[in-house]
């Protein structure tokens, strides 16, 4: 599940499909800012002229909306997966966190993007919708969690489920491609991290 | 030590002191992005002329150097008072943790804007290295709780210290002054998940 989103080039120019111009068009817009980013920033980085871009997009709001469908379709597809779906809530739980870990180093400039809209636009305003929607759907695992007596009576499912969406996002601050931590690593230490990250000593109470 | 950075207004007009300018200035930058925000934009929020602006700031960058200067100096305090300092390193974290919770809370758009710097100019490459010395000030107290046996064995102490302040910065995206959370229930339930988000049942291993 975690393939790139395939996006049919408009055409077969080698090294110039959309897939590959979305990357780099989205480092464009998380190093300036969206709003910042202007058409001739972007065709400048791709090494083309202002017409070519707009010949595989048709504005700098379309090249928005697919980047995020990329990182919002990843997130919604966990948590349509089968082991989001059935079975103990506390295992539902450890399911989407270790994907979407995994979604948030692969697709990290991506998840950068979305953790940085403003909602100027119709498409962010649906993009953080979407975003909302994740956050409702895992509280529920969260309140199904507490039901079943897997989450800690004094804990908030609501709280729990944007505490741990805030973990798995910050990842995007300082993760690295090319390690030390890989994907599957980073993905054990945070549901370790959220299980127990600190020790209560019987003697020395945390509280 | 939550109280706002005195900043010396340069003239006594009612209303337009340099602290609740800087207020409504930060607000524009989290709604269009520093690099996006032009002075013209900052003028028509404040209701002023572009020059009656230059007449309490030099520049677009003075705006936000002292912008950051309130919440990074302030971070910097929570690390620098005696409860940071001395004692067991498992309290000196619950003492950060929640004293940074509260500084989310109280300064959510000036860490707002931090969390979205760029490191686009000088001012910015500066935040970001005052950012990255407390990371590394909360690491050391990580190892030291690992070497006093207060944290997890398998929880690495880098991580653990990047983990807590994703955590506690996660905050500025959902955290509302009006309520229902006081900072201080916030800063009680980030040391609850920190703690011991998800209970571990004996009979069904979370790893």
């Amino acid at each position: 599940m975690l393939e790139s989103t395939a996006v049919t080039p408009r055409r077969g120019r080698p090294g110039h499909d959309r897939n590959s111009m979305l990357e780099v068009i989205v480092q464009v817009f998380n190093d300036h800012g969206y709003d910042a980013s202007s058409l001739g920033m972007i065709a400048d980085r791709l090494g083309l002229s202002k017409s070519a871009v707009y010949h595989h997009f048709a504005s700098k709001a379309e090249m928005l909306e697919i980047a995020l469908e990329r990182v919002l379709g990843e997130l919604e597809r966990v948590f349509d997966e089968a082991e989001a779906q059935t079975g103990d809530a506390v295992l539902q739980i450890r399911h989407v966190v270790l994907e979407a870990v995994q979604v948030a180093c692969v697709q990290q400039q991506y998840l950068t993007l979305l953790l940085r809209l403003h909602g100027n636009s119709d498409v962010e305003l649906r993009a953080l919708e979407r975003r909302r929607l994740l956050t409702a759907r895992l509280r529920k695992m969260f309140d199904a969690a507490r039901a079943e007596g897997s989450l800690r009576d004094d804990m908030d499912p609501g709280l729990a489920a944007r505490f741990t969406f805030g973990l798995v996002n910050s990842l995007v601050e300082w993760y690295r491609p090319d390690g030390p931590d890989t994907p599957e690593e980073l993905a054990t230490a945070v549901l370790g991290y959220v299980r127990t990250g600190l020790r209560v000593n019987e003697t020395r109470d945390f509280r």
